[in-house]
């Protein structure tokens, strides 16, 4: 009963995750499909940092460590059959489920990324929980979901952990209280897919009384565990392309090669962020507090802080000596918002996060320019999500994509 | 700019209303896998009234009324690429979105058919919105969904037509007031795909100014319009099966054949009801008072009038001479509940609906007694509800749905 599985365990938080749970004793098996490497060959983008294979990563843990993590080469959203065969044999405890496209920008590019994040989350995330129902296991689900499914405009109110209290009146003017899941208003094909999976969670937690958490996670910034320290092979990636990167991380590229940090508007857009240390630290909390059999979904919000972008450029030209350049913002978004969340309850689990002030420095040193080296100017101008629709004997259409979040994840 | 697209149009509701929008005029073209009646195959099912095969309903309305309409057999969730091709040469006013599995039973068999049922709707629903995105088309998008996205464990408030108005307590005790899309609590895998179609209404709606209208409607009675009467070879379909099947249809087949009604539990739950010809005239007037781009999805409540199962059975006994027999209710639903739908949408654009009270003779007559001789007596008990899930190498698991509502759709 101590097994664990990460699907997702490749990627940028499931990899350092997968490292925190083995190292604390987890028999942890990974599950992931390598798409997400694909996906920076198709974009010819890759990590800054030198990510070795999966293989090498496991050997290289093997060797630090002297724990076995096990490895399964598997489509979560294509190959039910081997998601069934292999919790059937695991019974897993928990499986935490990092399995999905992640990234905003991207599943706006065009119709086939459009598609492909509708089709690989939505049924990623159906066949985990319908896996674990057919089989009547007691597998706890922990699923990262984001901030992102609030919608960030916000009216000043502060953001729940999921679920809001409301007033509903009757025909006689009688006032009832209701505690519903907070209304989402997803900026993007993928925070749609994650506003989505909420209801399958809502019915099988219902149907099924399957014990779900669904993380709300703020923006993940920093790029090393002291797991993923312990030896180079073990690096986590960090992306910086206009997909897969962060408005963050450019911003530390931009210092590193010493250019100014272009901020869009008045960079006045407030998100939620957290360091992957504490993210790791999250998923361990939430694994070990599980729901009981019947409650309703378990919904935290996982972020630290929430920043200004404007304010998040300052730190980084403070501590670079770069200069901030302010340029016209081609997105359809509010310029200047407001975001006030709550994390009770990680706080009240123990979690002391750390903040951008106290971190930023080590990445920008110890990341940033350590392997500027590697560092390739990419051109992401909004002009990228007008997409060119063409197919065969079609007149070739043109699209504009309104993205108001340019902000991955 | 007089191309309809009936999505799903050999369906129940689908085929009628073809016809209807073709004799009124319109370039009726239908969409259509002929999934439903592979299922019926699968389940060793069928229609009571002998349906014609699709060609030939289409050969016997060009006989009766010297209008063409067009048939692709076409995936709409897995053939994109032809869908696109149809779409930019149709350049259509609207798409009418019927093309889902739409029975909660049968979503709620097994795994298969759990699965299917998600792919095949989000991916239907999803494929739709992102063609006519990327084509850049006016087309106006009606959808049909169901009043079972509400659930049913009603508080005795009035139902509104999607959007829930509410009050938000900040911080300080200031109220807001905000109106928001009613929060849903499917029963079923199938009632569960609707709710998530909404999700992605919104999107579409807010991100690409798309025009829809989401159409949530009740249990649809009845088989026969004015133009599936003109010719046998036109004649709808009338479902009865444990999947497929309605209450309704259920008491009307065992009046038919003289055996008494089956009423589980004390038939406290209420259900919402609409006839047939109803149905296609609401497809009309949703398609003639579409929203303005930008505006929000407009939700309507396509439905005449609520009833209790056990008041249904009672009309359908006097109707017919046969006893009720009230047995032991195998479900997880509760016993009694109430159900106020406001339909004030279609009732201000004219519709004038019939109810069950005047209409359940004729079909009677013309419909379950006529063609008692077709009757194939099917069990399906609760106990199908159990599924036996099994594959090779697993050892073989047993799981238990608890399916709220066995009323289909
Ligand atoms: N990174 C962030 O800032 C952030 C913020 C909020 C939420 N999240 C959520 O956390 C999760 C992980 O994010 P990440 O940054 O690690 O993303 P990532 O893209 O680095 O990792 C996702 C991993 O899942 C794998 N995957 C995708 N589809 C799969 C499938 N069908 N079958 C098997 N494996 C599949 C990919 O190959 C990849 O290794 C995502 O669900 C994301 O939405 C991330
Ligand atoms: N019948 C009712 O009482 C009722 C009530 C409320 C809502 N609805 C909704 O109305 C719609 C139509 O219901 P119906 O009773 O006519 O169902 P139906 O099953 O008779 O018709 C649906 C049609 O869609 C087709 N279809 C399904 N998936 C498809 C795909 N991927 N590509 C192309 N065609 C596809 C099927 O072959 C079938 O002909 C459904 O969406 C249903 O949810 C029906």
């Amino acid at each position: 009963m101590n097994n664990i599985v990460v699907i997702g365990g490749d990627g940028f938080c499931g990899w350092p995750t997968s490292l925190h749970l083995s190292r604390r004793g987890y028999d942890v098996t990974i599950v992931d499909n390598l798409s997400r490497r694909r996906i920076d060959d198709d974009l010819g983008a890759q990590s800054l940092t030198p990510i070795t294979t999966i293989e090498d990563r496991i050997t290289a843990w093997e060797e630090v460590s002297g724990r076995t993590i096990r490895f399964e080469m598997l489509d979560v959203a294509q190959e039910f059959d081997r998601l069934v065969s292999l919790l059937a044999e695991l019974k897993p405890e928990a499986v935490v489920h990092f399995g999905e496209q992640r990234a905003a920008p991207y599943s706006m590019r065009g119709l086939t990324e459009k598609r492909y994040t509708v089709d690989n989350n939505i049924n990623a995330t159906h066949n985990l929980l319908a896996a674990i129902a057919g089989l009547d296991l007691d597998t706890h689900v922990v699923h990262l979901g984001t901030m992102g499914v609030y919608g960030y405009d916000g009216d000043g109110l502060e953001i729940p952990e999921g679920y809001q209290k409301v007033k509903v009146t009757g025909d006689d003017g009688t006032e009832f209280d209701r505690e519903i899941l907070y209304p989402t208003n997803p900026g993007s094909v993928y925070h749609m897919t994650k506003s989505m999976d909420q209801l399958l969670f809502q019915f099988y937690a219902k149907n099924d009384r399957m014990r779900i958490t669904d993380l709300h996670q703020g923006i993940v910034w920093g790029t090393q565990t002291p797991e993923t320290k312990l030896d180079e092979r073990l690096i986590n990636r960090f992306d910086y392309d206009g997909d897969y990167g962060t408005v963050l991380n450019r911003f530390l590229m931009q210092a590193a090669v010493g250019h100014p940090l272009t901020v869009h508007g008045t960079g006045g857009q407030t998100r939620a962020f957290i360091h992957i240390r504490d993210t790791v630290k999250c998923i361990q909390l939430a694994i070990e507090n599980p729901p009981a059999h019947g409650d309703r979904v378990v919904i935290r919000n996982q972020m630290a802080e929430t920043l200004r972008v404007r304010d998040l450029a300052e730190l980084v030209a403070n501590m670079t000596g770069v200069q901030v350049a302010y340029v016209n913002n081609p997105r359809n978004e509010a310029a200047e918002n407001d975001l006030r969340v709550s994390n009770k309850s990680f706080r009240d689990l123990g979690l002391n996060p750390m903040t951008l002030q106290d971190g930023l420095l080590e990445e920008t040193v110890e990341i940033a320019e350590k392997y500027s080296d590697r560092y390739v100017p990419q051109t992401v101008s909004a002009g990228s999500l007008w997409t060119k629709f063409q197919k065969p004997g079609v007149v070739s259409e043109v699209q504009r994509f309104h993205v108001p979040h340019r902000i991955a994840v």
